[in-house]
């Protein structure tokens, strides 16, 4: 018999990120941030948490369907093939060491940072009706950095939105390595890993959103995706069979670009733009497509949600696993800053 | 035989108090609060931490003596006669617990109450030539907040400076208790235990403090002691031995205050303002008294700088008592919070 093959001699790069526990996760969170990191974990060290406090920051009063929310979003990373052999997997709030670093770091973070990240005065603009000028709020970018920071990635998958946060925390890591880690790095800047990601609009052609009813959740039924997409308005200008239509000007034109092949989004083109085809007609390929896909996430979250023992016990190893290693960080932190007696 | 008579039979009221590792402390610490803490141990539960991270809030470039001065600090403690068998001796940096429900409190807490704590300002204006204005600084009273709430402190002994602090603790635990404790108080409002202190300035009347090199030091050596006293300047209009002097403009006046019984005091005024006995003089008892308080100080800390093995191990002991109650805490706060999975 010849001796295995070893599985992977060249060292992995480690990826952290982390998802806000929202629920069941609708198609735009998938194409949007997950597929990703099914496609990452193949190739990288990967730490995947449900960041609860984060969702705490803009939610802080809705609490009731936390522990719901982040088990039906971590059914589906597994349904969506995130491997807990392969990707560690884990709970932010139940390392209080995240919190240590974020304390520890905010001594040496000057305010005006922290103020002049983009997405700061954005959210509080956006989320009107909550009162978002919390410090909870105005550190989050420091959180970040802190569940970042604490498990040395090196690589910080994002889309172009989020680039200053990492940008952020790579200051964070360079201002503490000035200050106390006396030549060395103690904190290593992790770099931005830009990520394309296919956008999936909703079905109204808006950001795909629970909160706005124009989602089709990952695990959702057939019938129901069937439904729904029968229902997607298209191009306005079209009104009835015999108009001709503008893909680009329909919704369903962007599920068709995630969701069909070449020869497909000819016959798309080609049949809208001459009425050649009918708009029902467009979307059946969309339709078959999307329940294709689901086949075998529904196959793996039902196995799971048979066995929620199974889902508590991958996240408790995944939690062991990161707590282990954020406490290694913690030492070295607490080593730099003088705070071992 | 009898039984023995029961200790104390009425519960104690639980106090917290903390005290920033300036190294080893001067007179003017201990008749500004450790007197008090020696006093509070008998008839209170007390917990009393070296606030090490508030340290980092306003000296985060200084670590390098950090644990010389945590040391320094809890042998004058000891010295001074804080009995580790009745009161709970801890180091903040050691409990991640303060960091956690730090953070937790963040989200809830609007940044304008930060803001305008008085301190604040006050303290950006005083401390110029160092970037005080970090998120952590902001944050101070908020980090005091969870060092206190996370014992569920029923008191906290206070200057009349220090109150807006525990105000803004108990406004921070009862926005927690309303969002959070469904009807419950889960973290009890602490009530501000004013406390009358003697206030011994420095030895040119401003207040006392190392940095200002006008202080004496808990276990100055009596040479010293005796060196620094003659050396204190006296009324600036009583210039010749046979000038008459007024005790309210003498720094010495205020030593005798704190130090010297009425008989003294009464000899003090009439030989001063009748140029009856000339400065030297009128040192001599508070010399005599500051040197007879020292000695027992000065015995109890040498047994422990004997035997700093014996110090880490209170500390250590305190710290365990301390971390049992921090985590039972920490579990009610993350049970309201729903963060339990």
């Amino acid at each position: 018999m010849d001796a295995p093959v070893p599985a992977s001699p060249r060292p992995r790069s480690r990826v952290v990120s982390g998802m806000r526990p929202t629920g069941a996760l609708h198609l735009g969170h998938y194409h949007g941030a997950l597929k990703n990191w099914v496609r990452l974990q193949h190739d990288h060290e990967c730490y995947f948490f449900v960041a609860d406090w984060h969702a705490l920051t803009t939610h802080y009063a809705d609490r009731e369907d936390l522990e719901r929310n982040v088990y039906d979003m971590v059914v589906d990373w597994l349904a969506a093939g995130i491997d807990p052999d392969r990707a560690t997997l884990f709970i932010q709030s139940r390392l209080p060491e995240h919190a240590e670093l974020f304390a520890l770091l905010a001594m040496g973070t000057p305010l005006s940072w922290l103020e002049r990240v983009p997405s700061y005065k954005d959210q509080i603009k956006a989320l009107t009706g909550r009162d978002l000028a919390t410090y909870g709020f105005l550190g989050y970018p420091l959180l970040q950095a802190a569940d970042i920071l604490i498990y040395k990635a090196a690589l910080v998958p994002v889309g172009e939105d989020q680039a200053p946060h990492v940008e952020i925390t790579r200051e964070v890591a360079r201002r503490f390595n000035h200050l106390y880690g006396g030549g060395n790095t103690v904190l290593p800047e992790p770099a931005v890993l830009l990520t394309e990601v296919s956008k999936l609009p909703g079905l109204d052609g808006a950001k795909m959103s629970k909160s706005l009813a124009n989602d089709i959740a990952m695990r959702e039924e057939p019938a129901e995706v069937e439904r729904k997409i029968r229902r997607m308005p298209t191009d306005p200008d079209r009104v009835r069979r015999t108009d001709r239509g503008n893909p680009e000007r329909c919704p369903v034109w962007q599920f068709h670009r995630v969701y069909s092949d070449t020869d497909t989004q000819a016959w798309v083109t080609q049949g809208c733009t001459t009425a050649g085809i009918g708009c029902l007609e467009c979307k059946q390929p969309v339709i078959d497509a999307i329940v294709r896909q689901q086949a075998p996430w529904r196959e793996r979250a039902e196995a799971y949600l048979s066995n929620p023992k199974q889902v508590h016990w991958i996240v408790e190893v995944g939690t062991e696993r990161a707590r282990a290693r954020a406490r290694q960080t913690m030492r070295e932190v607490r080593g730099a800053m003088g705070l071992v007696y």
